[in-house]
């Protein structure tokens, strides 16, 4: 019944994850594969987010997306829609993916094909800051309706991360939001992240965006 | 510094979270404290729901908020401001809040001065489905501009919780929202949840909502 191929993983057996993530994030060199951990609240616009940046790069890059979530393969689906080919990572209940997990994924995807691999973690702020998957860059979107204290509250996830996307600015009319407090609560949590005020839905911001992952990505693959 | 008490809770050492959750509700039902559990995405407006519910019951019950956060005390700062007891708990990093650490809020806030406690539980839609604190009933906020497929995304969420909030309905006309799907997969995890549209920015709905509140309190202290 699913239109997509599901992987159940399952969680590591590895007792130091950071060792197994140097290691993946090591072969991924090799390879020439890109990985970007993709992460956020539900329903920040991280598969909205992916679709149009799909749309705009698949001319230049080949592009693997992995999903993941507890359960349904609606995002997947979407992606696959878009252009990409893509696959479902069910965690069976996990609230993050840890780098076992990504390498059982990178395998069913076939990594070595792709010049760019997404992982869409799971829909959390908290705990998949904690655990490192192997990406060569962490990206987390914050969308204007969760307001503009979520560095104040989640101070992990701002730290880890390489850029931030923030998301809906075309809904910004209508949110108590303010866009100077939130990058410099975020740069108060890490001065070095690269920050994108973005709207998937009308496209707003992404040459920046899309510029970032472009330079980053030929920096690695180079 | 903090103009609010903070607590820094800890992990429960013990193994039986449940068995714990049940004495500690069971202890609240001799005094007669009503405990809900409110939890939601990062951003769904679980302080703002508050602050209005506090305005509109104060005058009826005898309300104390108990402010669940990784880090800030933003949250417990707004509602004392709004009128009611609040302190601020921390958890070091944790996810979640279990029977346990919720035990260490109720004592410091003094849970038998209360008719209604509200345990606003970490903004997270997966780890703190996964754990009884103790509370009466477990209640959810989604936010429209997360999305109507999150019943589909969070099962666990939407199985364990007894009342549904749907917040956010005063940007309806922005954002790609369908209230009778969400309602529909809502009820698809959990046929007798109660469901209430509401913005807690307007006041829309929240008659329907405090009345549940209202009934469900004074028939747990009765």
């Amino acid at each position: 019944m699913d239109k997509v191929r599901v992987i159940e993983v399952k969680q590591s057996v590895f007792a130091d994850n950071n060792a197994e993530a140097d290691r993946i994030r090591r072969e991924l060199k090799e390879k020439k594969t890109f990985l970007i951990n993709l992460m956020s609240s539900p329903g920040a616009g991280k598969t909205t987010t992916l679709v149009r940046t799909i749309a705009d790069l698949k001319d230049e890059l080949r592009i693997g997306i992995m999903e993941a979530d507890i359960d349904s393969t609606v995002d997947a689906e979407t992606i696959s829609a878009a252009g990409a080919k893509a696959i479902q990572i069910h965690t069976g209940g996990m609230c993050h993916l840890d780098a076992g997990m990504t390498e059982q994924g990178l395998r069913e995807l076939g990594a070595e094909d792709f010049d760019l691999v997404v992982l869409e973690n799971v829909g959390n702020l908290v705990c998949p800051a904690e655990f490192d998957t192997g990406a060569a860059k962490n990206v987390a979107i914050l969308s204007v309706p969760e307001g503009h204290d979520k560095p104040l509250k989640y101070p992990l996830m701002f730290q880890v991360c390489h850029a931030l996307i923030i998301n809906k600015t075309d809904v910004l009319p209508w949110f108590d939001f303010d866009m100077e407090k939130v990058v410099a609560y975020a740069h108060m949590r890490n001065p070095d992240l690269a920050i994108f005020p973005v709207s998937a839905m009308t496209g707003e911001g992404f040459d920046a965006w899309e510029n970032w992952l472009r330079t980053e990505a030929a920096a690695w693959n180079g």
